[in-house]
């Protein structure tokens, strides 16, 4: 059968797993899908990089369009990353009726529903396995392998570069900036660390997920987002007395009240597997009601783990290239004709446990006062510590673990608290997830 | 779109799990389906059991075959287990062109080649993610989401029964026997134990693994099969020591020379996420030359788990069952035309590192003949463990663990030890594997 011809828009780290894997293992992959997958034309703005990327043979261009209009191109990988000019280049291509690869989660956390309508409407498959924990089949895993379930929730370490300073920071005690500079000098975390240390990037992918899991259109401004850089290394170290450990977690729940989307850092007990995913590793807990709890782990990142979901959706969609488009799996895991509208939910309205540290003056009656104000506002506590009177400031840290309570009550007595004149400087407040 | 039309053989576990999800979550499978799936007719010999699993509005008749050759029915679901009627069933459905699906792993490891020519000739799908670590979709992960990938190896606790056992003679110091017979009151474990406890049913498992993930034909007969009746809870004790786990783990690695497929009890460092999975929980680690190692976590048994499997299958056909056959994934991965006959290897050939327990008279000189001997065999110690002695007996147990060693070296070298005057009974020979 003749070869299918690939297109790719960039010449970055993706673009270079994808090229070199495809040619690695050219003989195992055709003896899968059936026929080779071949690299047709690459747009580079230096030719030198293209060539030092694809050798010679194959044809290169100096305008990502003429990829996306290519006449001998059948799919087109996207590999620029960001928002533009990668919309435009998918929407062309996709125009041109050529299917589309990208590992591209921020183009399609804001511009998915677009961009899987424009898809529909022409009749070609966007892939984007690679979109979320790299080289981790989650994407199919959710939307092929537990299609029987109803979905429950999902909780995923989904950025290996916050994953890793959290890592660093518990094992040797580390600010969270010393961590970060180390990350830095190891290229896990980029000059500017904001998109991953503030959550945006984890807050794409459990998006993401979010309308796959429910059937429901992809909503990136429903998601709430919280970083790890203001997380102290002194709230690892009281967790862990706890016997918790914290991680960044994308959370997506549906309650019956509508759907949970947020990312934040989180207490989870450290016996479950996923609290002991550590350094830039990723993993994604999937809860079914007829399966129960799964958990997919793997490389989030990387050339060759992106290159490899960027292959095997180029396989998929090779293998259903003259197929009518019924027979594909749909893009948001439900047919596009039935997705719902569940409402989301505001942080405000989430229930969970929440940990809580305050900073105290050693005086009678101060812990009398906190547990009034939480019992005032329906929280009860089901772990307290409090550390020695530090000799100098007289002061003292009170951690409370609670019940599962509702956010913005939590919220309302942490303004109480913080009223109390015994209260000084701030309340670290965070959630915790059983994950049970 | 018209309703798919399914016919259940068998009325035990699976079926019922099938038959509960597929009605609970009815809406959802066919918002994801495009078209809903139904049951048309089940065959039970017990018209009650039948009626009991759907209902009255369903088809009930007494024969299989009346399942295989309904006119109505476009998937048969094989829920009966064993190899026969199993086969025969399965082959006369196929030869009255309905899909399969199926959770059979004994059927599939002893007759999957005949079965698959069989669905190949006649252009229908077997699928069976079922028959591999319950509701984990791991056949679609190995098969579809690393199909870039040159599989390098599978190490998986494939049977809960075992890890069950095992989790309980760690924790609880347990021998055996004492942990069996609780599983079998708390039904993890049959009444005859012995395809769980002996590795038949993880052999058949990673059996089926190994074909698809290095493009072989199935070959269950090249399996070495050792099971966990005779571990020691000593030996679970002494692992410890080294910061290891003992689990029963299903193995299929390519080297150079060939294939291993392998199920024995294995020690893993601690540290590995694999080795935390615990209780009846399954969990399969692949490696992938690309994507590096992934983990994929969850039940592995249970009416609802398997039921959630058999379901993704079910849509899966559903998706593809107007389209050309030449649009579907090959049974085994690869195109059936591109299998390939590497050889597999015997134990003998494996090259591992191992863990040997002695039992010897406290002697002068015991250990000098000792390591002399594994020098002679080109066996290096890695680390050794010498226990006090016994006041009684006046022996003591030696502990030792390898480098990596050629498994026939191993062996030549135990029965030159064993023939040794200071050393009595036998010497315990378990393999270790890093999985880094």
């Amino acid at each position: 059968m003749k070869s299918i011809k690939i297109g790719i828009a960039g010449t970055g780290v993706v673009a270079s797993g994808v090229v070199n894997v495809l040619k690695r293992n050219q003989e195992e992959i055709t003896r899968r899908a059936g026929r080779g997958i071949e690299v047709a034309v690459v747009s580079s703005r230096t030719r030198s990089k293209a060539e030092a990327l694809v050798g010679t043979g194959v044809e290169i261009v100096d305008d990502i369009m003429a990829v996306a209009r290519h006449p001998d191109v059948d799919i087109v990988v996207e590999t620029m990353g960001g928002y533009e000019p990668a919309r435009t280049f998918v929407l062309e291509a996709i125009a041109n009726g050529k299917h589309v690869v990208t590992a591209n989660k921020a183009l399609l956390a804001e511009h998915g529903n677009e961009i899987f309508k424009a898809a529909q409407d022409k009749g070609v498959t966007v892939a984007f396995e690679a979109a979320v924990a790299g080289g981790i089949p989650v994407i199919k895993s959710l939307r092929e392998g537990l299609s029987a379930n109803r979905i429950e929730w999902i909780a995923g370490i989904i950025n290996g570069t916050t994953n890793f300073i959290l890592t660093q920071m518990r094992e040797k005690g580390w600010t969270f900036d010393a961590a970060l500079k180390v990350a830095q000098e190891l290229g896990y975390a980029e000059a500017d660390p904001t998109f991953d240390v503030e959550g945006v990037d984890a807050a794409h992918k459990i998006t993401l997920m979010s309308a796959l899991a429910f059937g429901v259109p992809i909503n990136f401004k429903a998601a709430s987002i919280e970083g790890i850089s203001k997380l102290a290394a002194t709230d690892i170290a009281y967790a862990e007395k706890f016997g918790y450990r914290i991680k960044l977690l994308g959370i997506t729940k549906r309650t019956p009240d509508g759907i949970e989307l947020r990312v934040h850092p989180t207490l989870i007990p450290e016996s479950r597997l996923i609290a002991n995913v550590n350094g830039v590793m990723n993993a994604v807990l999937v809860k079914g009601d007829a399966v129960g709890a799964t958990l997919y782990y793997g490389a989030g990142a990387g050339a060759e783990p992106t290159g490899s979901s960027v292959i095997a959706d180029l396989i998929d969609v090779t293998r259903t290239i003259t197929a009518d488009p019924e027979h594909r799996v749909p893009h948001l895991a439900f047919q596009p004709d039935a997705l719902e509208n569940i409402p989301m939910l505001p942080l405000s309205a989430v229930k969970t446990r929440y940990y809580l540290r305050l900073t105290v003056q050693d005086r009678t009656g101060v812990l009398a006062n906190i547990t009034r104000i939480l019992a005032d506002h329906d929280i009860s506590v089901d772990a307290m510590l409090q550390t020695e009177v530090d000799d100098t400031t007289k002061q003292t840290h009170i951690v409370i673990m609670t019940h599962i309570s509702l956010e913005s009550s939590v919220d309302a007595a942490v303004q109480q608290i913080k009223a109390l004149d015994t209260v000084t400087g701030d309340v670290v407040k965070l959630r915790v997830e059983e994950l049970g």
